[in-house]
């Protein structure tokens, strides 16, 4: 009798963590029903300090994205008025601005809508369910319920003893109950998890190539141990969320398939972790409250957001 | 001896309520300072039921914009990839978006850089500090700190016993003072107001133009009952924020001189109060911990927020 | 026996003018096949003054889309710097913009990408060969060979002997022949045709919804009468192309078809023929040298252009 | 008496071909006024075998920019609609695009309103003309006549007996004479030069850094020669127009200012001129009618062209 071979590993975990008809068939934001009343109130709990931090990184032309993600555009900014003296000149005169840019350009979540597999989204919906004309008409980033939370950070790099992961470092099981350890903190139902890889200092310091990959990131063991906890969104500060180049050659972005199109959850990149990562190994409050909105694009496979903790 | 003008009380009300200067030469955020951790964290004393509200309307091409404000386009959102094979046949698929939006189309905040007088900005920062290039330099969005604070709903409609205030109807402290006591919550320094004219559900209804104007709105005499009471940030759920068309003939958009120049006070406009006040009217609780972080687009001078409400 | 239906009618039509495999089964350009060298040569020829006319409108927020056709917005034209003297005061300082439109929004050419029906565009090619990722991967504007020909101005409300034709005007065989007859120009092979209604002095007068519909335009039989005298490309005056409403209850946009999927002919829309169709009445003069090259976007199913006639 | 600095050169140079003022104070097309009837009719005279030549590079999100010039970014090419069965599924079906493009992004005219000097355009209108609002009041492209005339290939290149100049190569008077002898046609007023220097291969060869800079381009002693010739536009192969690094260490975009500012003439950049250069070396035959009129964006300080050569 053989080992089963790493497609198969993949194919059996893809089957013990899919949630399709666990909220009934017209689903269409998975694990997010996990984010219940209880607890709301119990991410309120963990405000102690009145700390707040910010972890989206700025929207701007200089940003994130190198161009080989065809039509990710990071943002134009214009100004289509400056002090625009519209009712004469002792009058406020006013400016105002507009915008192009990927919704996935910096930081985002991706939505169920994001990818399929065999022709389907989340939940079996179709994946000709989104066109050109109403983008995705299931799974839209707009349905997305009010988003907060409990949020955990876990800090993969300072558990593993290093600044920031190596660039082929794939998190599995075993780095992520070494971070749930360092925080102190039992992941629960409804969690939203932080994982910190430390890649975003590449991008901080000016060196977008880096950043980009070869980048460390989520092997396919992982979405087993999310669906384990039944944790209700997962973001980390990486642009590929997954280990990239891919653990297994020739399976490309596995873990987006697992956690997308399976368990129907949420995956947040480009998230800016650093200051929250610093103020958690001081103060060794790893648990604090959530709130990350997508912006409501109708139709949208993902959109920014501007995730704040509170701790 | 003469009565003052209305043109002399909006003058003296400028002088009494300017905050020039009073968190320092350099400072970008004015009434945002007021949200301490105390602050905070009695914010997060607000979360009783764990109940969740979502103010933002979507973010689509049949929005809020009717033309009549130039450059302010409705949110183009477009689909760079659907179903995108990119790895083969048998991985995952991937779809993208792009759009394209004026920033101050949808759910928003005014940042300080929106209006100028004379010559300045908020705190004195010059008007030219805003360039086509790179947008605001002085008070951009970006430098907003990570919103969240204790929201307060005023329910104007509801205190004056209508469902929409009339198209005339301008909002002075006599109608703040009778909807705070609807609230059953006094007001507080750092807190954000949220205040309801009723005016978006033309909107819902699908009337943009009626939505647009004649709107009710801010009287000039509401940015010092604001002030009074050291508010940190205030919104509406109208197009034009203030009355429109405007009190004092001749003396257009004063409410916004007296909130973003004089005060240095982020103004919110177009949210979606409907659901929340329905809540509130149910349940009696008109506080709450609010989130309203805006997307952080560099240099721009208000951007896309989508705010959330937890009880 | 009993007549044939209109719809009946429409399909004969549509086998009669079929160029499907005329040029082989790999063209991709259709009738621009007809504009020999031999054809550039008479439209060089007909350059007798040297006047010159544009025959673009301008591309600007306030332009002709209204809103009714999703996705088919107006420009949006920003300065994304002005007079910015990035080498120091004393150099050049430098202006630079960029914007976002419709490529279908102002003056422009239906690509034959344009349209498909049964699944199949023009030639047979796949409508399925146009996708989110690449556009018109078959057909697309940019395979648009130079196009520039000898154009006859066929003013069809001159030769009705009105100003503009009434909203529901379908022009036809007979229309064609008188406007001919008026122009004292035998059409032939490789010609491109601009066809007058008088429609673009709604929008010129501002009255963009005026100018969008009702609106003059081609019959289900204007096509046959292309076909027989192998015209390389056809525009008018309108928003619609065709008549609109249609001349057929329940048959939309039958010209489009016929034109764009059965002959491979470019459609041009919204082309401004007021000031050449002045100056061919007082000189007589019809026939012209036409050049209108699309904007070469990649996978383009339209694209703007700015038509010049040279007399 | 010492011999004057490159500075003091550069300064004599703009005085002597200053045409402020030369077609009145008002005027706003500068050299374009240069082209007149005779001139057009001299052009048509030129298409002698019916040949066609495309001088415009495809419109791609791939395309020259690499980033460097802020705010101007390649073509984002996107479908608002593919195969949409609007009206039915039987009936036709149709595919719309938008984009979103720098107007200098690939290839263009610079505009008369591009660059301004001590706070002055073309003919001395003011530099605050150009508004984010509006964007050039005054010298916008929109107002360009159609854009027809006789044009002269200068084959730079052909003529010095390489495939492509040197980056370092500065293209004066004695590289133009020498173009001209080769093309064996005497420049004439009101023409359009096309001046070829072959840096376009390094562009067609996919590398956009190479054809960036270091680039060959004019010399501060080209805008004399064409002004001694009166030559209405100028037009050549390259991203920066002029010689990049500049000649005078200091003096930055110094033709610019010469052809833009004290001439008021037209300069195109990012014409594709290999094919024709290609053609000309064969025929011999180095004059065309040229046509290149800029998409008439309102207010535009230079736009997208699609020139087209015919012999």
């Amino acid at each position: 009798m053989t080992a089963p071979t790493e497609f198969q590993v993949f194919q059996e975990i893809a089957k013990r963590i899919s949630n399709w008809g666990r909220w009934g068939d017209d689903d269409e934001i998975g694990t997010l029903n996990l984010v219940t009343e209880d607890v709301v109130r119990a991410a309120a709990a963990c405000v102690r300090s009145g700390k707040r931090f910010e972890l989206a990184v700025e929207l701007r032309q200089q940003g994130i994205q190198t161009g080989i993600i065809p039509g990710r555009v990071n943002p134009l900014h214009t100004m289509v008025a400056i002090n625009w003296a519209m009712f004469g000149e002792d009058a406020v005169a006013t400016s105002d601005d507009a915008a192009t840019l990927g919704l996935q350009a910096a930081t985002h979540w991706d939505g169920l809508g994001h990818v399929s597999h065999g022709g389907r989204l989340y939940n079996g919906h179709s994946a000709d369910s989104i066109t050109p004309h109403e983008g995705a008409t299931r799974c839209g980033i707009e349905k997305t319920p009010p988003l907060v939370t409990r949020g955990v950070l876990l800090d993969v790099a300072r558990a593993q003893g290093v600044e920031r992961l190596p660039g082929d470092a794939a998190i599995g099981p075993r780095e992520l109950d070494a971070a749930e350890e360092l925080a102190g903190v039992e992941v629960r139902p409804g969690d939203a998890l932080l994982v910190r890889t430390g890649q975003m200092a590449h991008y901080l310091a000016g060196d977008r190539e880096a950043y980009g990959f070869p980048s460390p990131g989520f092997s396919i063991h992982a979405p087993e141990w999310f669906h384990a906890r039944d944790v209700a969104a997962v973001a980390n500060d990486t642009l590929t969320f997954e280990v990239f180049p891919p653990e297994v050659e020739g399976l490309f972005l596995p873990v987006h398939l697992l956690d997308l199109v399976e368990m129907g959850m949420l995956q947040g990149q480009n998230w800016n972790l650093e200051q929250l990562a610093a103020d958690c190994a001081e103060d060794g409050q790893y648990d604090f409250l959530l709130t990350a909105p997508p912006e409501p694009f109708t139709g949208g496979t993902g959109a920014p957001v501007a995730p704040i903790a509170v701790k």
